[in-house]
């Protein structure tokens, strides 16, 4: 019995040495805030986007001095990298002539025919895939005059857009579709996912906020990715890019899609806890983060009726009270200590439990 | 086209004044952290979680001397409260006693078959209805021996007690299921959505630290809530319960199952970037919040891409971008001001949308 359904099949696009669709892990992604000509800042930010766990990185390209800076940014970084480009054409092969790994293009936005043509044989040369980008924000005109901003709407645009790299023979394709309205983002996703077999591009478009971004976009990112649709996902927050990572990576744990290193179930304390939980809580999650440990489940518990059935479940466990502290390693219960030596009890079990699986 | 699907058809029960189930709106409920005995605590604690718009608040009563504060907080508070009973139904007739709206108590835990005939005479009497909540923390034992800490056993689990509630003729029932794994949680869930018409109360357990417990929760009951399954829900935190109630009223909000006062829709900022976005977002709110507005949606934007499209379906809106602020109202642009006064217009067409709306 498995809550995450059979994940949608989808075709395959290579992004540097990122998989993008078929059975590859789902890649999380950000896009730099910086001015894309200032290189040395949006390099900064291309390595704290590394750091955080980020697959590929997106750079605005808003005009050929930011074309031209890309050739700078590309020497210095292995990361995979991709061109956000609007209308113009030359923009999106100045960008691939720089090296990049993927355009984000609406081909049906950069006018003639021809123009479409030479950035489809230049990012085909060069194994390039594109993104087809739509935005409830900048629909086409006359698909919203007749549907409005609909699910329909975004779904025809894309649709549209697809239709023209497919008239040029080009199918290295992703899509995303996004909406500030979680509802009509999901819509469009699910109703996408029957029609075409392109891989999937989920994101909640100008979420707002970071509090209220993170939730929107756990929810709308989370329920697709829930129900097999999905193959990379941006989370936008108005806020630090590291932060729109670690978002993106959390829903990816939380669904099992990625195996999180150090996972820390904890109660809510309520009127039965017996511990400072919180106090405890934080300072057992600073002791283990600078332990090396193998990716592992942690349970910390303040009272006797939760507390061992979680603890026995996670990889090494905690339930105190009493003033006492009990510990559990791989389900069993190892040992008693008095609640003042529990978190030092707690690493201990840690490395006992790395041990044991190092030399398993 | 509506991505939330129709909502599961449940029974109605109610808890002081929060109808939950059949077609209520979804209610957001919380637990206090403190000692129940502590009244005076408690109830600051109640207090803080009725402000921040929580509609059923849970007490966990761990002996005679937690069930007698309860008259005390009772007589304090016309909040819908619930007493959280493990194991001695003595505690439970207290609580009733005490004036309690709802019981949280597994009749399967409880021992003798009288006992729960009496717990559930006196529950009958009163109109209090009872929340079976299994916890993949605490499953019996024959349960757990035969399949595992799997969705089947939490629903095992629970339409055992459902049995006993049903075998003494009382059908006055809420069910919640919660694990700390959310895809089980979401597996168990939708399994039981479809075997009984009790009201679902949804939550993810022992979340763990406030950053992913919140994405845990975000994903898993939003994702249910979006397949139209729920009827009231708990986020648990290990943190301050006020934030436990604004996480689910966000998750309520993402999905449109509730109206926000004020929701702010803006881009994440990148590279086309024109303005300082995140000190405007931060500005506005905080101006915004400081008026007596409708509920209503502004979206504030750094560039002309998407900036023009989203303003226009805001209700008020701004774009900001070379020096100069455009201001939206209802879809229309309305006027352009240098971006040093950006914030003071968005304001000030905030309130002619409210005048507008209130003259209407």
């Amino acid at each position: 019995m498995e809550a995450v359904q059979v994940r949608r099949r989808s075709r395959q696009v290579r992004v540097r040495d990122v998989l993008v669709g078929g059975q590859a892990p789902v890649a999380v992604q950000s896009m730099t805030k910086t001015d894309t000509r200032d290189v040395a800042a949006t390099m900064d930010e291309i390595y704290r986007l590394h750091v955080a766990g980020c697959d590929i990185v997106r750079l605005a390209v808003p005009d050929m001095d930011a074309a031209r800076a890309l050739r700078d940014i590309r020497r210095q970084t292995q990361m995979a990298m991709v061109a956000d480009i609007h209308f113009d054409y030359r923009l999106a092969l100045a960008a691939l002539e720089a090296g990049v790994d993927k355009l984000r293009l609406n081909p049906g936005n950069i006018g003639a025919r021809h123009k479409v043509e030479e950035v489809v044989r230049a990012a085909r040369e060069r194994g390039v895939p594109i993104r087809i980008g739509v935005n409830a924000g900048s629909l086409e005109k006359d698909i919203l005059d007749r549907s409005g901003r609909v699910p329909d709407a975004l779904v025809e645009s894309a649709l549209r857009h697809v239709g023209i790299l497919e008239d040029c023979g080009f199918s290295d394709i992703v899509i995303s579709m996004k909406s500030s309205d979680v509802r009509t983002m999901i819509a469009a996703y699910e109703m996408i996912a029957d029609r075409v077999d392109y891989p999937l591009h989920l994101g909640v478009t100008e979420a707002g906020p970071s509090f209220q971004g993170t939730i929107k976009s756990a929810v709308g990112i989370g329920y697709l990715l829930a129900r097999g649709i999905g193959d990379t996902i941006r989370v936008s927050l108005t806020g630090d890019g590291g932060e729109e990572v670690k978002v993106g990576l959390e829903i990816l744990y939380a669904l099992g899609l990625r195996e999180k290193r150090l996972e820390i179930v904890s109660c809510p304390s309520c009127g039965r806890c017996e511990i400072d939980l919180f106090t405890v809580v934080r300072e057992a999650e600073k002791r283990l983060l600078g332990e090396d440990l193998p990716p592992m489940k942690v349970a910390i518990m303040g009272c006797v009726v939760n507390g061992p059935g979680e603890s026995m479940e996670a990889d090494v466990g905690l339930a105190g009270g009493n003033g006492l502290g009990i510990l559990f390693r791989n389900g069993r219960i190892v040992r008693r200590v008095a609640e003042a030596e529990m978190i030092e009890a707690l690493v201990e079990e840690c490395r006992r439990f790395r041990d044991e699986a190092r030399a398993s």
